[in-house]
């Protein structure tokens, strides 16, 4: 059995992620992305799941600088999952909205939720903590007029309830996780359906001068290769020395992509296939009955 | 004298970047991104400043969504400040690595340093904190063998002297903080040289087809205009609709920029200009001797 390392603890969304793709799989959290991606990297874990956009527990930067400069594994697929928060309580509360004091988050799950706090519960005292893990915990110690905000999988570690579901301020609210695997061995996976394929490359610029970028999007616009993604990220070395992240919506292949990379060399260009994968679109996991009713 | 707003506690880089550019002026620090524009956007607060990019205090994503969806306030100067982190402990503190026990901080600040962490102090328990600041304040009320990571102002802010300086694992990692107003009103600043200046706009394509960023980007290329930054974000309708931010390195113009806008219109595309303004590169406050000796 393959352990799957993730940017844990337990109940985070890529907590969320592993569960929507592996069965009854062996998992390790790791604290921070770095710490994640070495145990892959030293091949304490088989396989690795971190955020790589839009996350709630860690920058996308620290994710992508880190594979680019830290660590050689190869994305091996992506996971998309909706970010919903809630408003978690201890079991024993029968109170509504007015009556929660304090309210107990991670601040960028406060930030996410900004417009329901300000409208429903302005009067509430807010506390910051670590993790909505974290949060969830304090809630199950400190009972009375305390709320959590986090995820199903957090209220169902520490054995709270939902008071009230989804108040995030935005209803397409997305975190893409990136699945990681030094070795190529079969991976045992649900049987999930890849809502598409994509290829991920970076590519270094020569250097810094006008229409470059529009040069090497030319290499794949003229042979209709689709693009859902580019982002430009300053290289470590110091500001003014860029490389792109290119999302190419179509799978590697022996013709398009080799054609491609080989304009792109002769424009002076570094190129590094980050990996070639298909990515599934999973929905967030649901309520189970049991744990919102008193 | 107009107030700053800035994303806080005291000691946050997001301080370090309002200390860098305003002389003696008031300030109010927020918890959240979206609570701070919210104070530039309803006057409670005549400027605001926030991280854009790399930040360690909130993701980037949210000021940029956050200023595309939700208020109308634009830039009007950009502040780039190099991340130094430092190793703190208590002034009382007379050991040296081996004997800290205990590291505090922000799950960003500490996968900043995990080089460091794990080739010096490998045996150091981390302890997970909401903030850099909140790490400092533990430090301060624990003493002995407790240590926190954080910035300079949040050594000074409570006391505490510096027992390793710029433990960070990358030299070149700055962060982007942008200056927003929402009345042009004369603002005083420090005596600084722009180090550029730059427009920032937002491109929504009208559908997902392929080569569309390349047409976008020839109306900037063949009038060579270079850009700095080109990132796509989904739109929150959905997955699958993009928008583009892209910094262009000139300020705007009234022959140029008009003449791309009107290009882009005749494309289907909508642009909204978020701001042209003056860039600041800052250094990162130093240290003062009398906090660093013991």
């Amino acid at each position: 059995m393959s352990t799957v390392g993730y940017l844990g603890p337990k109940g985070t969304f890529t907590n969320v992620a592993v569960d929507a793709i592996f069965d009854s799989v062996d998992t390790k959290g790791y604290r921070t992305i770095p710490e994640c991606l070495d145990a892959v990297n030293n091949d304490e874990v088989a396989l690795a799941v971190v955020p790589m956009e839009n996350a709630i527990e860690g920058t996308v930067h620290l994710t992508v600088d880190y594979l680019i400069h830290q660590v050689d594994v190869p994305i091996i697929a992506e996971v998309v999952i909706p970010i919903e928060q809630h408003l978690l309580v201890h079991p024993g509360f029968t109170g509504d909205l007015k009556d929660i004091e304090t309210i107990h988050s991670h601040t960028q799950a406060i930030a996410q939720c900004h417009q329901f706090i300000h409208k429903e519960m302005n009067n509430a005292e807010i506390e910051y903590t670590s993790s909505t893990g974290e949060a969830a915990s304090i809630v199950q110690q400190k009972k009375g007029s305390h709320a959590a905000i986090g995820n199903i999988l957090s209220a169902e570690e520490y054995g709270l309830k939902v008071l009230r579901t989804s108040i995030h301020d935005y209803e397409n609210n997305h975190t893409r996780f990136a699945v990681l695997q030094k070795n190529q061995k079969p991976v045992q996976m649900k049987e999930l359906t890849a809502n598409t394929y994509k290829t991920t490359i970076m590519v270094t610029l020569p250097s810094d001068y006008s229409g470059a970028l529009h040069q090497v999007l030319s290499a794949f616009a003229w042979r209709k290769m689709n693009l859902s993604k580019i982002e430009s990220r300053p290289m470590k070395t110091g500001l003014g020395n860029y490389f792109f992240i290119i999302d190419v919506n179509q799978p590697y292949d022996a013709v398009l992509f080799p054609a491609v990379q080989a304009e792109l060399a002769a424009l002076g260009c570094q190129i590094k296939v980050l990996g070639t994968y298909p990515c599934f679109h999973v929905e967030a996991p649901s309520l189970s009955t049991e744990k919102t009713a008193e």
